[in-house]
């Protein structure tokens, strides 16, 4: 419960809400008069009608993101070192962002003095190796989802798990999630709520033609490759529901759980379970 | 198990399969050597390149079908009468087609004298409107489909029964299959199997978010419209898997169990079981 | 909108309830005064310490339960004949009980004139076939369930519809379900939800090994026949949940819908559909 | 791929197998032609019709297990130190015994000589705390289940993790398994599949009221409490699916993975993932 003091803070807006960028222009201005350095990304900078400013010379130890879920998953899979977050939610209730709107400058106040927890959550890296072109390489918070088209007929996507054969799916998709994202796409693709602690990667299928194609949870050390196996159909690969990219005939996406994590801050006492409670009404 | 003798058959092939139409060729020359009159569409004919031919006097009496299931699924859609279809499949069972390969010539000295029983199957009727350009009125075998695209998000779409709201899925999409598709898509998305002799319809949300939204069967009589109230994603309506068209932001889609069914001949002792055994491996 | 206006009305109680019972003595001198007869059964007459009387030479015409929606199956299994039944639920919403305390008397008043509409529920008709000593006969309402004791392993149950094998179930047990017992045990089997107005029954496995085993839904006029293959293991069958006889090695249980139905007094405008948005909150 | 050789091998066999007896019989002679000690429990001694013997100097450093999972299951909970295991199968393939009876001396004679890999198979403890009458401690390696009677209505049972409240599941049970159990029980349930190297426990309902309630992976280091908190039903806590005692109304069971381990021979070049291809078919 214990942590150095922050001396300079960055803010992340979510793109294109008024109520963000309002909020973040108050913070800004209170986290300046508490003598707080404040940084901002050049698209928040100009959402803010602010001029050019130098990079602060300390870093920032502190991201705030004003947004939702999907806004802190976008910070998350951008920063370049392992920053603490703290997610502050302006809509309902998320399973990422940590406090609501009014916990704000409560929670800013133990923080900035560095009393505040943090937890670690896994990420996976995801390489894409074409047949044809060049890949990419990318990092998701919640899930890399391969799918097909909505016009596609479904598809056979062969995975391989550490050089193994495991399966060939016959599906229309297949989602390969950290437990963060287990309570997101996987959730409603029938995979099981995995809590954000254990390390491990989750492989659901998306409407798989054999029903006895279920979830399966493996190591942290897996390496997973997936690759279609079906020509002549219209795939994507998306990353965290946010990005994509399309994906051919024998084309192959290699996903391992990241050596890198992302740090939350932890401000509150509500747990994991206090979040599937609220959002899936398991209470009572 | 008696029936009117049948004096003009249709031969309808799977696209492009050389195996389809060797067979087909084949199969009229035996017809004709039987006194039977036989009739081909335009695309079958030049397929056997086959020179025009005036249409039959009589009509055709009955539809051989040389495929698949999705063969028959097309050929079954685009029927202008109610004739009854033998399906032969060309590879592994179907749920559609009767006969494999070997059972055709033996199965057809008993059709063409009319030693033979038949099966009703139910069709739905698909009416799309749309809010801007015009709709278009359709009928499906299996399932008509409303699926998001790879890349969009989780839509929502306003389902009513009869005039009356039923819910407001947020999901990738809504399968509305007829009993005949309720093994098809329907399976994969956690649909109930349904005996074809059954007048229902069944609805059934893909990947829904809210984990409460199960499969629903509903009454042969009922109205259902289905509406995209998600603008600015990429949605499509999927008609048996094979035809697709977008649908827009708010665009309607009305579906009803129609009253034109489907006819298909009962050559074998296999009953609906039998497929479900040896498909899904229920034996022993 | 129209029947022949209720003469003599029978009230139910929920066994053991204070406010059940209040009510009745309440709802007995209301009818009365407003020159209905009114009929108790033996159980009810002496939890309202009333004296014995002669029976109604009317009969009745109305049955109002006092209740849930289990003391409805429980008073739905045991009608003689096909009186109309309206259900007053004391407690919270139910599928079956149309209409909460408040609305009793107002709903009453058309209901004695003739004023309401009654729809038909299906119910199951079970016969129990016993290797060794007698059978048994039974009614349900919701389902009939064949199931393990919590000690006993996973049993083998045979399924034979119209005397053709279906599959040989490995798993805690199967449950039989009529359209209105859709949305109860079947639910939590993983059974689709069915309109009341289909004529149906469902046939869902309890934990089934096979992955592949999926609830089934069968013409009303199938003859399901359910058959013990496991020797040595205690097991029950089941009558809506309410009573339950033990099962022996090769014992068998013959399922089909009744042709006798119960018959409901529809009083408000609520569908099926606004049930399930309620009950398993599909609104908004 | 390699270990300290063996000098003294304990057998154990399946109860009443006549095969299994026949098996040990002339393992027995094998291995003590072979110089190496063998030991036998009371049971097995009996079984075999051999005198009583003074207990191996040397203690057991293997234990052969002739039978099938079950059988496995039972040798592994009895164990006091941490042996290695070899799983001889004498009926089809199982998840837990690696090799086939064909395989049985070659794979010995490599593994007496200490040519053998070992992997680690996580416990759980299950410790039964009663509000009246004294509790017990248990292990489980499969799964620990607490289950309604057949004739039982729904159960309500409470879950605390780590001392804090996680839901209180209205449902037929709760199963609580290691992830060599979530290809039992659990999956029949929904559950997931989990890679026997993950250190979790899964926490799976049976049929639960609530459709929201699915299965849920927490970590190795949780506490979980399931507490009975409906009065008057019989209900059972069954261990492996062997063992079972009776459960009372706010009896409550604390469930924790274990610091022992169980330690099997991994004789073959065969994963887990081969395991899934075989049994769920997967392969193809």
């Amino acid at each position: 419960m214990s942590a150095a003091p922050i001396k300079c803070v960055s803010i992340a807006i979510k793109h294109r809400s008024k109520e963000s960028i309002r909020l973040a222009r108050e913070l800004r201005e209170w986290l300046l008069r508490r003598g707080a350095g404040v940084q901002l990304d050049e698209g928040t900078r100009r959402s803010l009608d602010l001029p050019e400013e130098p990079a602060s010379p300390f870093g920032t130890d502190l991201v705030v993101v004003l947004g939702g879920d999907g806004t802190l998953l976008s910070v998350a899979r951008g920063l370049e070192k392992d920053v603490p977050i703290l997610g502050v939610n302006l809509g309902s209730l998320g399973f990422l962002t940590e406090i609501s709107r009014a916990e704000l400058y409560p929670t800013l106040v133990d923080v900035l003095e560095g009393r505040y927890r943090t937890v670690e959550r896994s990420l996976l890296n995801v390489e894409l190796e074409r047949e044809q072109g060049s890949g990419g390489s990318y990092v998701v918070f919640n899930d890399a989802v391969v799918n097909k088209s909505a016009l596609a007929r479904m598809i056979r996507l062969g995975v391989c798990i550490d050089g193994r054969s495991v399966a060939t799916y016959r599906a229309d998709g297949l989602i390969v999630s950290t437990p963060t994202g287990s309570t997101a796409y996987n959730l409603s693709a029938g995979g099981p709520i995995v809590h954000p602690d254990v390390r491990v990667a989750v492989i659901t299928p998306i409407c798989p033609q054999s029903l006895s194609m279920r979830p399966l949870v493996v190591p942290d050390s897996s390496t997973i490759d997936v690759r279609l196996e079906t020509p002549d159909e219209e795939v994507y690969l998306t990353l965290d529901g946010q990005e994509g990219t399309s994906l051919g005939y024998k084309d192959s996406v290699r996903i391992r759980v990241a050596d890198r994590t992302v740090t939350l801050v932890k401000a509150t006492q509500r747990t994991f379970y206090d979040g599937l409670r609220s959002k899936l009404r398991w209470g009572g």
